[in-house]
């Protein structure tokens, strides 16, 4: 299913970070392990150089707990904090709490506002304070702007770094525009258009952007913008939409109007994948916090309830069985 | 949650076919009913022009099934194919059966090549074989081939439009050729580049075409290809692969390793909302293939085995009380 091109293979030593059955390869890992336990740097991040976030994260969640941040120190800035975003909530949060904030801090500085929020989020008020401020101010307020947002809201989810330009801007500039700015959002699926208060005009997908002359303006190819999405709307809420209407992206707005960010469809998949989730957990009677990693105490707890009830109910069928049980032989008898 | 553009409304009577609640509006559905009833062509089509194809999709779920071709029949070329993809399984082909084979055929001519496949893979051989008949030549090749391919395959679900340049172009020929090309997929998000042979070279994201100078060769922007998507392979393996790496779109190889195709996103989000409600039903003890149009009857016949199932252990637990009443009749006696 996979297939690396011959060049990286040439580049890197013929190791794969996964087995022919998907899974993390054994031998990877422990070269892993052991670059991490010698303290070896450099060993280690040529390992974990041009890995994909999902398979870095697999890595980590491979290791014991206590190697986890410090392959995370030793990796130094090859280290994508990207990749905890792939981890279960109980795993990330006990690495943060075990690196510096001042890593922390430098780590998310470079990732999309919604993998940031999200490393973020599940931490105590004194943790995100902590980390948050050894980031600039306008980067911090933008991230403690997506933090005061509700959970599970869209504005939690959404990333704020976006690309908007004037209706009077021809298609040229834009794109030009486009290639002289450095500071673009890692990945985008269309181009918002906005008025000087930054109220929401309409959208330009790229590929319609793509395929118009340089000369058109803007407004002339906008789409009106009909899917939009309140920032204080709830993340389940916004799945549906982008999977009623086949959405790849699309613009968040404040209660003023003004855009404030984008949802992308990344994002919404992990949501319909946590929903469908909880609803199984729910049909198997298993609480909807529990995860993998949780100690079987923990497990235990939270499905004591039901171990109550079901005692109970046992009681009482072989209570009732009691009462009957004279009608019970009278009717074997007849039978 | 969704705002219709003031121009928009400008253009239309002020009837939106979705209420507050985002259900359907019934002065709408009864407008579109009154229409098909009167045969109506020129008001109907008025209605629905411009319609998302997913509320097209409701509002024909919404009429009775006598209606939903005549209303497809009235429409003409204002009908949007697309909408029969947002349909229950059993509503699509009630449709597509009674509809002349002609008029699908020109329904789904300009459609994406994985939704014309999508409508028809439900159909008998002879059902199909009666509509392909009236598609020109290169088309239904094309779509004879993806239908082809097995069941809940890649292939089946993967559009045969996409764009592949050679990869001695460069970013502005590339663009050049986007901008003069009329027969472009309907959408798309990523260009690849191909050897001659149609093998596939690697890939350039719309956002990193659209940040990169003019004369820049497409080989030094391209990215190597790592996630691919065998046209062979199970839609489940695809939608997990998508899922893990957070992909938008995934090229799709033939067992030679030609690029025949792409699958995006929006019809994997389709797969892992099949599969979940699949992973649901199995767990409730509905069989998979149950829809909500069913008839009782089909539905009873389902689940029948289960039923006798219940029956016959309510019949032992039963037997069994009854050979040990006596016992239960002492230990009630002692208690």
């Amino acid at each position: 299913m996979r297939e690396e091109s011959s060049a990286a293979a040439d580049e890197h030593p013929p190791l794969s970070p996964r087995n022919a059955d998907g899974a993390i390869d054994d031998a990877f890992l422990a070269q892993v392990q052991h670059a991490v336990a010698a303290s070896n740097g450099e060993h280690l991040r040529r390992l974990i150089r041009g890995l994909h976030e999902a398979d870095l994260g697999d890595i980590i969640e491979a290791l014991d707990s206590e190697q986890r941040p410090r392959l995370i120190e030793l990796a130094g800035g090859e280290f994508d904090f990207t990749a905890l975003t792939e981890l279960d909530e109980t795993v990330r949060v006990q690495i943060l709490q075990a690196l510096r904030p001042w890593t922390v801090a430098e780590g998310i500085r470079d990732l999309d506002s919604d993998d940031a929020v999200y490393i973020l989020e599940d931490l105590d008020e004194d943790e995100k304070a902590a980390i948050l401020q050894h980031i600039p101010a306008p980067e911090r307020v933008a991230l403690q702007r997506s933090l005061d947002y509700p959970e599970e809201s869209a504005g939690r989810r959404m990333q704020t770094e976006f690309i908007a330009v004037p209706p009077f801007w021809t298609v040229g500039r834009t794109i030009d525009h486009m290639r002289e700015t450095d500071d673009l959002p890692e990945t985008f699926y269309e181009v918002f258009v906005v008025d000087p208060a930054y109220r929401l005009i309409g959208s330009v997908p790229l590929d319609r952007l793509l395929r118009t002359k340089r000369a058109v303006l803007l407004t002339s190819v906008k789409s009106d913008q009909r899917h939009i999405v309140k920032a204080s709307e709830d993340q389940e809420e916004v799945a549906r939409m982008f999977e009623h209407y086949n959405l790849v992206s699309a613009p968040v707005v404040d209660d003023a109007g003004r855009l404030v960010g984008v949802m992308t469809i990344d994002d919404v998949v992990d949501v319909i994948q946590e929903e469908a989730d909880e609803d199984l957990r729910a049909m198997a009677g298993v609480g909807s916090d529990e995860e993998l990693s949780d100690t079987v105490a923990y497990t235990a707890r939270g499905r004591l309830p039901w171990l109550v009830v079901n005692l109970g109910t046992a009681f009482l069928a072989a209570f009732i069985i009691g009462l009957f049980s004279a009608t019970i032989e009278k009717m074997v008898a007849l039978a």
